[in-house]
């Protein structure tokens, strides 16, 4: 397979290296900094460097676009105009509907991998970044089903479990589980030094203090530009902590000792069935689906499976002789992910049997 | 010495076990529950049940209060009707400010040790529970210094750094790094919960929605009690965090990336100030201050050096013949806090000087 990765820092490299390794892809790589790219030739990320864009996606199968957020909207628009009509083009960015909005090509699939930390730079690639990451992936009804099989192996063969997720949802989500906590960190530090006499020092209080600020004051560059990215996202997560807190304020108002300890219980079982159950383990069960030849059927399955935190382990598509069906192979871990798979493909209307 | 102890709990047994042990204490406990006093003795926890408060505190030279937070004042009220007046009455509840209020008796020294967690029962007492642990205390204009020397130096036995602290300032500041924290942590996990489909599972995303949420849905037993003790100064701290976010979403809504980074870079040094510098190492020092025979003189030191965060590893009140005047002997560790118990205890004009 051929892939071409634009813009080869932290996140192209190690998509680069991961491709090379482990897809045993050619990869042909961009950047605007010609210093970048031979450092990624250099590092064995990429094995060609290409001049131009143009020089970059000819003949590729496979295109990630790894440029600074902000740069996303225009390298998706001359990668797509520039992309043969057999090639899936992707992105790595931290917010997802901005772009989905912009781009309903049926060669187009957002991504996000969780992965990359603070770090920057080539320099900092590694083979194995993805491994066990979650990569979120927000395939839309027109994506081509072929084409997003394609993406979803490349991406397993890295060691990223893609996971498909809508676009929206991903905003809220990401605001909700990232960005949100940062924020409350920062309010949290910012409050309690307020509290304190300007030479005071923290007691050895309890650690609930410690692990709520850990992420308090993060990378500055970096989470400047992650929170104006999502700002309707998590403007609208503030607005419903605002509002919670707000009810919570009324209990306590009121002394309800009845309302606070139902509320108290409620956040027991929501963080268990959050974190509690994670991802189950077992055996990898095969199940085979069979589907029309129409559009956005293979996102639905994604979708449907990415909204009940099953993980798609591996997938392959074996369309039929006349092209108009085909075959589903969909492999999940452990029996009730199997389970669950297979009522969930059903409540689509799909035929689906285990392997 | 002779310690009473009422209510033999974890805190209360805990107390007891290290009263015995490490201060060599001769321990009489009391507790409505016979079977948890006939539990505390054959634990080691006192070497005497009594069969009601007044055999308990009859010769007690120090009492602890360690029963549920809503049997406190009462208990309290009890216990200065009959103990001696030269008999320390201390507690163990979590908030400072009502007690405080209630009992201006010079006998009465309000404590919160910061220890004991999520367990409850004698059966989990241990003699190094306080190691370590921070130990407030609340003394008052009125509290005698003698008194107030006896408890802090049998707390340090027990291994705590006990800690002057206003009432009214205790309750705030653990309303902000220990009852907010869990608030805010409830709040997300319904956010994501709700963010999320009804059997959707959190990805493995970064550890922050993690750290941030450890402490949701903590023991609803105890935490209910302790969200509605401290309802006002919780409820102050919820209404600051309000207006806090407020000004986030307004940041975020002008897209003022100026005002985002400068938020963000103060959380960071907030942060640092905060628990950065922590507890000073060295080798401790000995100070001596001369103090005029009056009420209230021991109560301001203390919380004078307790405001700055120095922890006092030790003190020592050695009236002069006449009573009129006296000498305290205060035991800091590290130079710097050396330096600056100096400079605190020159600004209340007093005669300080290394030994």
């Amino acid at each position: 397979m051929r892939v071409a990765i634009l813009g080869v820092g932290l996140i192209g490299g190690s998509i680069g290296l991961a491709a090379r390794r482990r897809a045993g892809a050619s990869v042909c790589g961009y950047d605007p900094d010609p210093s970048a790219r031979g450092l990624a030739l250099k590092r064995g990320a990429i094995d060609i460097q290409a001049g131009d864009l143009a020089e970059a996606i000819e003949g590729a199968e496979a295109v990630f676009i790894a440029t600074p957020v902000g740069a996303i909207p225009e390298t998706l628009r001359d990668a797509l105009e520039l992309a043969g009509p057999n090639c899936v083009v992707s992105d790595v960015g931290s917010t997802k509907d901005g772009i989905a909005v912009a781009s309903r090509d049926e060669r187009f699939v957002g991504g996000h991998p969780l992965a990359g930390g603070e770090t920057a730079g080539v320099e900092h690639a590694r083979e194995d970044l993805f491994d066990g990451a979650t990569w979120y992936l927000t395939p839309a009804p027109g994506t081509s089903g072929v084409l997003y099989e394609r993406l979803h192996r490349l991406l397993a063969s890295f060691g990223a479990r893609p996971t498909a997720i809508e676009a929206d949802a991903h905003d809220r989500l990401m605001a909700c589980v990232s960005h949100l906590p940062h924020v409350l960190a920062n309010v949290l530090v910012a409050q309690a030094a307020h509290a304190l006499d300007a030479e005071a020092r923290l007691p050895a209080t309890g650690p609930s203090f410690r692990d709520a600020t850990r992420v308090a004051g993060a990378n500055t560059g970096i989470w400047t530009d992650i929170y104006l990215a999502n700002a309707p996202a998590l403007i609208a997560g503030i607005d419903e902590t605002v509002e919670r807190l707000r009810e919570v304020s009324s209990m306590l108002r009121a002394a309800d000792a009845g309302a606070v300890s139902e509320w108290n219980e409620r956040a027991r079982a929501d963080r268990e069935a959050l974190l509690g159950a994670g991802l189950a383990g077992g055996p990898v069960h095969e199940l085979r689906v069979s589907v029309p030849n129409r559009p956005g059927v293979i996102a639905e399955i994604a979708l449907a499976l990415g909204g009940a935190g099953v993980n798609i382990v591996d997938m392959a598509l074996s369309p039929s002789a006349d092209n108009s069906q085909g075959v589903v192979a969909l492999w999940v871990r452990g029996d009730e992910h199997a389970r669950r798979t297979q009522e969930l493909i059903a409540d689509l209307d799909l035929p689906v049997a285990r392997a």
